[in-house]
């Protein structure tokens, strides 16, 4: 007879989050069953109901639970600014910071023609689309400085440069309390070209 | 206008898991606002189904989803090797070794006055009274080596000697692939005393 581990249904779906192997799954389905019912009922609800009432703000396409996002929604915050980013996460990041105080347009992704990433699948004729309505008077790129990246922020500034709008990117450099001797090679040359005056 | 983070309470609730952090946290979330709402609802569905319908098996205390476990309701396991463990995870870690096809009985826990911890607590009447009805040739000790580990063990093992069952405990000694540069004295120590002849 196959022994049929009861555990093993939980065990699975645990192990569809991202960074959980099959022991963490178990532990946590361990964990699950040491907390009382309503405990885990009320975490599947928030799972359950989070996602299926999430959706995609109609101004910057940050996640959001209305049709504007909390951030769009807040009078406070400058839309002179314009942040753009790759996905709502790294909206998450910035605003982390505290230094922040404009909006946000949020790409959906960076371009990336071998993955089929091209600029129609981007949220590029949105951004061109809201900047037309009102113009801001900076665009800072807050993108990954990886290959996308770059190619994602040559190209809209390409896109922009005519426009008379001040184009920014996020700093290159060593990262807080990072050794000179350890940092790789590619940092400490965008270090050096960014180099600040004293 | 204090900003709402539509995910904080999703990022709470998967925060409860054990070994994950805030960042870990955001990532599971935005990881499931990726899938589809039938995935999510499939994961938290089986959450909640699985720590609903689970008990303690009304033989060894192994969880189940019957009044019996799977392990108890297997014919082809020998009743007569009786193996004590602390908790039912043990039994997965010893199931895997594929090396054991006797029985078992879970304590609950381990002996320890200082957590509040005493032998009634543990599910000790409970495994005098089922070898009183069904005698094993032997009890394995497969306990952890820790301080309250043994002091279970001694307690139980006085509890049993004057009954003629064979008692034996897991081997101590080194882990496979260790350095015995490396090893802590205690294990060494172990090793050393348990040493095996060849």
């Amino acid at each position: 007879m196959a022994a049929v581990n009861p555990l093993s249904s939980l065990i699975e779906q645990l192990g569809k989050l991202p960074g959980v192997g099959p022991k963490s799954a178990q532990r946590m389905a361990f964990h699950l069953l040491s907390r009382p019912v309503s405990e885990v009922e009320l975490m599947g609800q928030v799972m359950v109901d989070v996602r299926r009432r999430i959706k995609y703000c109609a101004t910057c396409f940050n996640i959001s639970f209305q049709e504007k996002c909390h951030l769009c929604l807040d009078d406070s915050r400058h839309t002179s600014l314009l942040c753009v980013v790759a996905e709502p996460k790294d909206i998450f990041a910035m605003e982390k910071t505290g230094e922040f105080d404009g909006v946000y347009h949020v790409l959906g992704g960076l371009l990336s023609p071998i993955d089929g990433i091209h600029p129609e699948t981007l949220r590029i004729q949105e951004l061109l689309n809201r900047i037309k309505t009102h113009v801001p008077d900076e665009i800072l790129f807050a993108i990954n400085p990886t290959i996308e990246g770059d190619a994602t922020v040559l190209y809209l500034s390409n896109l922009l440069k005519d426009k008379s709008i001040k184009l920014s990117r996020l700093a290159f450099g060593l990262p807080m309390g990072a050794d000179i001797d350890y940092a790789d090679e590619v940092t400490l040359q965008r270090a050096f070209v960014g180099r600040n005056r004293l």
